[in-house]
């Protein structure tokens, strides 16, 4: 049983081996948008504070910022965005980059402990990300490739992730502060795609004892009707015990797929959750963490 | 690796743990049904027809066929409806009711080697109905339920199914014969309901080495936005190595959440079912099964 807390100032949300699922909203991310792209350039956030309004009202746990614009002062832009977003709400945010000093502008401007996205088993990745990490007190998605690539046998991708977790260890940084995300291949070039990614989140969970996440819609790259794929996939992998999804959350039925699958593993107490957003179909509901997560409010532990 | 053939005269199909899965249609049934219970009752099949023509259109690979109607001729109208159900689609059927002589005079009208529901842990019943199975070489739904009721213990659950696959087998009746319903009970009633299910499912399939069915709505009985529920819950037993259901292929979220399940459980080669089903939103393709059952045509089995 592992419990990873990530918190803003005033609200913890726990991902957990007996929680809720945690939804990571991955609107707020240029890559693909191109609009998005060039009014973030242009110092114009009125995007990112739309997605972030639309992505808490859908019921997103976490909110994924990345700031990753070519040719732009990413570092600047992302701790720009950190303060508004967090201006806006009190969900705790996931601080998204490929550039080491973004990671740290954006861990400098956040108030409260980040989920920090992320440290891969790359040599010079480890080395740079895990004092970022220890520094700051936060936690650390750790993706299961390292040097060599992306490897296909689920051993390997193993192997990659014990050894981040020990070397955050050599840190002083606690398993439990490191969610581990196996690697979502898209399941139209490898058949056994799905498989790979439950059979790893069942030896993550069970060996290393970690929490897990993934970029759910990654599956169904090339495919038609990828949300109808998206949606049987990620309940699918909450059974399989996956504990959080970097996914889009205004997609309804992803939502309900999450809040589904919440009910199925009896993470949703009497059915509370499930009641209160679909017995009034029109009603946009809690899901029952609000009021757990709200009772253990504590203020900026990072 | 366990694989149960279903036949019609001209088509089978194959329950099993590396095929896609079985969706069983369970719309011809007058329980609940006023109108269906009153029509069938007064020779009219009209419906019947009407059932069995648009659940095989939605990709139903069995037809559940039951006449259990109240104070009428139930073994003869549930023949009658074979034969009817027969002519008119190479679909097989599962022969459903809870009286004896009509589970014979079903199996005494079906051409093919039917799925029979069901025998249960209930003495009475297993002497009863496992003789049948043995003398017409169907194949039978095992319910873990017997003469004490519907233990709340998994494993009680789990060694009633052990007892009747052992019965079976006295009477020369194949492991590959016996496909056990785990029973899933409501989860707004009995919140571990979910969990039983994906336990129970594990350990049959692992130590006794059968196929496992269900009637996959119980779950969301008495709560809200029952449809949305049972999707989710039908992709996590899938997870969780549930090979055929009970349920009702008429609602497109449940048929999609199969056929996604079939695509992360690496039994849609090459996504071809998905892609044909999905390409054109409009369409009503196939799902890959038929083409391969196809190749294994045989006639009457049973």
């Amino acid at each position: 049983m592992t419990d990873t807390v990530i918190s803003s100032k005033t609200k913890d949300v726990i991902i957990g081996f007996e929680q809720p699922f945690v939804v990571i909203g991955e609107r707020i991310n240029p890559t693909g948008r191109k609009l998005l792209a060039a009014e973030m350039k242009a110092g114009d956030l009125s995007r990112v504070e739309a997605d972030t309004r639309a992505q808490v009202a859908a019921g997103a746990h976490i909110l994924d910022v990345n700031a990753g614009i070519p040719l732009a002062d990413e570092p600047a832009i992302l701790a720009q965005c950190i303060r508004l977003v967090q201006s806006i709400t009190d969900v705790p945010l996931c601080i998204d980059s490929s550039i080491l000093a973004a990671l740290e502008a954006g861990l400098e401007a956040y108030e409260g402990k980040a989920l920090l996205n992320s440290v891969t088993g790359e040599e010079e990745r480890l080395e740079a990300v895990l004092p970022l990490v220890k520094k700051y007190g936060c936690a650390v998605i750790a993706i299961s490739n390292d040097d060599s690539g992306i490897s296909q046998d689920i051993n390997v991708r193993f192997d990659v992730a014990k050894k981040i977790v020990e070397r955050a260890q050599d840190y002083g940084i606690p398993v439990s502060d490191v969610v581990v995300d196996p690697l979502v291949m898209p399941i139209g070039a490898i058949n056994t795609a799905g498989r790979q990614v439950m059979e790893l989140v069942r030896r993550l969970r069970n060996e290393l004892k970690v929490n897990t996440t993934c970029g759910a819609s990654n599956l169904s790259f090339g495919l038609p009707n990828r949300n109808g794929l998206n949606t049987a996939f990620i309940s699918m992998a909450i059974a399989s015990g996956m504990t959080s999804a970097i996914t889009n959350p205004l997609h309804t039925e992803i939502m309900q797929s999450v809040r589904g699958a919440n009910v199925v593993m009896g993470h949703d107490a009497e059915c509370a959750g499930w009641i209160a957003n679909y017995r009034d179909p029109d009603a946009q509901g809690s899901d029952g963490r609000g009021r757990r997560t709200n009772r253990r409010r504590r203020s900026g532990s990072g």
